[in-house]
């Protein structure tokens, strides 16, 4: 596929102009004269080139340096001819030795604090600015999206013909990982998450030797990537026979996810979002035991911009390291009411009851927002299915 | 697999006590009292949770808090039942707030500038600390990736059968990556590398849609992961028909890289490792054809301490980001000859010989350091095959 890399790079000069660092600065910032990006996700976002140590200099003037090193030079040549490309081992080091002089953004969010000190910490940090150009995406990057979700979609329905008591969680979650590849995915888009009985009420659950069995619910969290681009569901099936419970606490999810699908348009705002399904959940008692956020947004990761939960910014990342969901700065899109979803901007929403020791269901669709009536990407049915 | 957790801990704890931040201080520094470690993979290596938030407080008296989010909470309870579990999304703060008023380190070639500014930059800067406890492996390591290795040889034999002129590098790179999860392989240890003809003379080329064709070398740079080990193994291979300077350049090659592995030796100084393989490359005129280091570590990362390269210290990461590599503070080990290897180290031995718009041979086998003679670990045969 091929995307249109120089028109990010100019979607991005237009942010380093108006770039201010505070709210209270005026909406005509002092801006930066370039942004020296280093996160590789964000460097394959603005060139193509996919590479563990490369960099590029985003001027604001709309000018762009591409550092790498040797292995991946001539890639890099061929990749972005329209971009002047930089043969250095010390891609970060060497791009800012240009820069010197100029105001200088760093992606402070990726950026180790060694790099940082290294450079000597004139730079100035700067938090999620390729991200906020990344969050809308264009129809190529949707079409790519859409390939990842049907080969998603499709493994789902081969694999599960094959699932029987006795095969073990990581049985299959190989078996979900090789249909997808043997459909034309790159690879799985993360770690195929794969939990029955007890361990489904571990939303994060790894595959283990553990045999599905009959009572079983069995939950599957899985994606392929295709072209970059992350495709991610989870759907919750039951094995031989249904509980009265069980039923019950399917539907219950199956109805927070459709009232979370039904509350996303462009313009909504995120925390609402949220909490049209949250709300659904807590009425019926588990509000305790839906514990993540409702979705985020997918791309060339994973989990990207935005993040759907219940804090009223919606740009919620992944705190700790810092280094799984850039903080956004979303001034422009929020108001006293929160933030707001975007067009054309796919997420994920996933909804979710986890009770510990007995088990739980997780619902999760790929959807991208288009005005009133986002775009459904995962399309496998939502019925219960007793397997 | 089971790994002992508890003594890595012990090992990191006694490097805690004797820190210090200059080579001026004596041997006998002010040491730290805990180390907040963020990096997921060195969390990994020290809980055994996998959990992409997580950060573990380790105190210099060997205790030690892991802190994770709702999504992991459960698994870190199961699988860490000797260390205390504190539940907070934020875990790095929650972590550092614990730690509170004692000398902390954190790890500053993994931890972001956005992070450490919201922790008010009060922990030391540190480098490498637990890389360097990583470096030797314990024997279930060894076996974890004597396993791998073995996956990557049966999947190497079982796809050469098949390559066929015309097969395109990216089907060669996906039934090499289909057959590792078939025979048991978590996933491929990194994107495989699989370039033909003239795409040979990028070290790091992505498979493309080219076909191969009879005449071609081919080069394929892959592995398996298992147990979150990682085997690393490039062999090229010649399509149909040897000319006489693919046959010249392959025997350079395949020469380098046995001079390479000869001098890996515990207690080799890793500078003249690398000088082993690079004279000989550079005495059939080609030393600026050989652009990049001659190995690396390999373990629960794909690339890890020590760096085998031309540099007197033996570890030169991957510069720019400063993420790829952590550059280890290894004053135990190195003196005025330069570093040392040291015994049950795994590391990759993989000279390249690149020729611009013409092609090029890489051969890399992974092997552990085992006294004088190093135990090899991919047994790919090195005589060149015609397929």
């Amino acid at each position: 596929m091929e995307f249109d890399h120089a028109a990010r790079r100019a979607r991005l000069a237009v942010l380093l102009a108006g770039y201010a660092e505070t709210p209270e600065e005026s909406a005509e910032g002092p801006g930066l004269d370039a942004l020296l990006v280093t996160d590789p996700v964000n460097v394959r976002y603005l060139t193509g080139l996919v590479s563990s140590n490369a960099a590029v200099l985003v001027r604001a003037d709309g000018s762009a340096v591409l550092a790498t090193d040797a292995r991946y030079a001539e890639a890099a040549r061929r990749r972005c001819p329209d971009v002047e490309v930089v043969e250095h081992r010390d891609t970060a080091g060497r791009l800012a030795e240009l820069a010197r002089g100029g105001r200088v953004g760093i992606e402070a969010h990726h950026m180790t604090v060694a790099t940082y000190r290294r450079l000597g910490e004139w730079p100035v940090p700067t938090q999620g600015l390729v991200e906020t150009v990344r969050e809308v995406k264009d129809e190529a990057e949707i079409a790519a999206l859409r390939t990842a979700c049907e080969i998603t979609d499709q493994a789902f329905a081969d694999v599960i013909e094959r699932i029987r008591p006795g095969m073990t969680e990581r049985e299959i979650a190989r078996a979900l990982e090789l249909r997808m590849i043997e459909l034309g995915a790159e690879k799985p888009a993360f770690d195929s998450i794969v939990a029955s009985g007890p361990n489904g009420s571990v939303p994060h659950h790894s595959p283990t030797d553990r045999p599905v069995a009959r009572g079983d619910l069995l939950t599957m969290d899985f994606g392929a990537r295709y072209a970059g681009y992350h495709a991610d569901m989870t759907r919750t099936v039951a094995i031989g026979t249904v509980a009265d419970w069980q039923r019950e606490l399917y539907e219950l999810v199956r109805e927070a996810q459709r009232a979370g699908r039904e509350a996303v348009r462009a313009g909504a705002v995120v925390h609402r979002v949220d909490a049209a399904a949250r709300d659904v959940i807590a009425a019926a008692g588990h509000a305790e035991r839906f514990e993540h956020g409702l979705g985020h947004g997918v791309g060339l990761a994973i989990h990207e911009e935005p993040f759907l939960a219940p804090d009223r910014h919606g740009s919620a990342g992944e705190p700790g390291t810092g280094r799984a969901g850039a903080v956004t700065d979303r001034r422009g899109e929020c108001d006293r009411e929160g933030c707001k979803l975007k067009d054309r901007v796919p997420i994920t929403v996933e909804p979710g009851v986890y009770l510990p020791g007995v088990g739980g269901v997780r619902i999760e669709d790929t959807l991208v927002t288009r005005g009133d009536k986002p775009e459904l990407l995962t399309r496998t049915t939502k019925e219960l299915l007793v397997l």
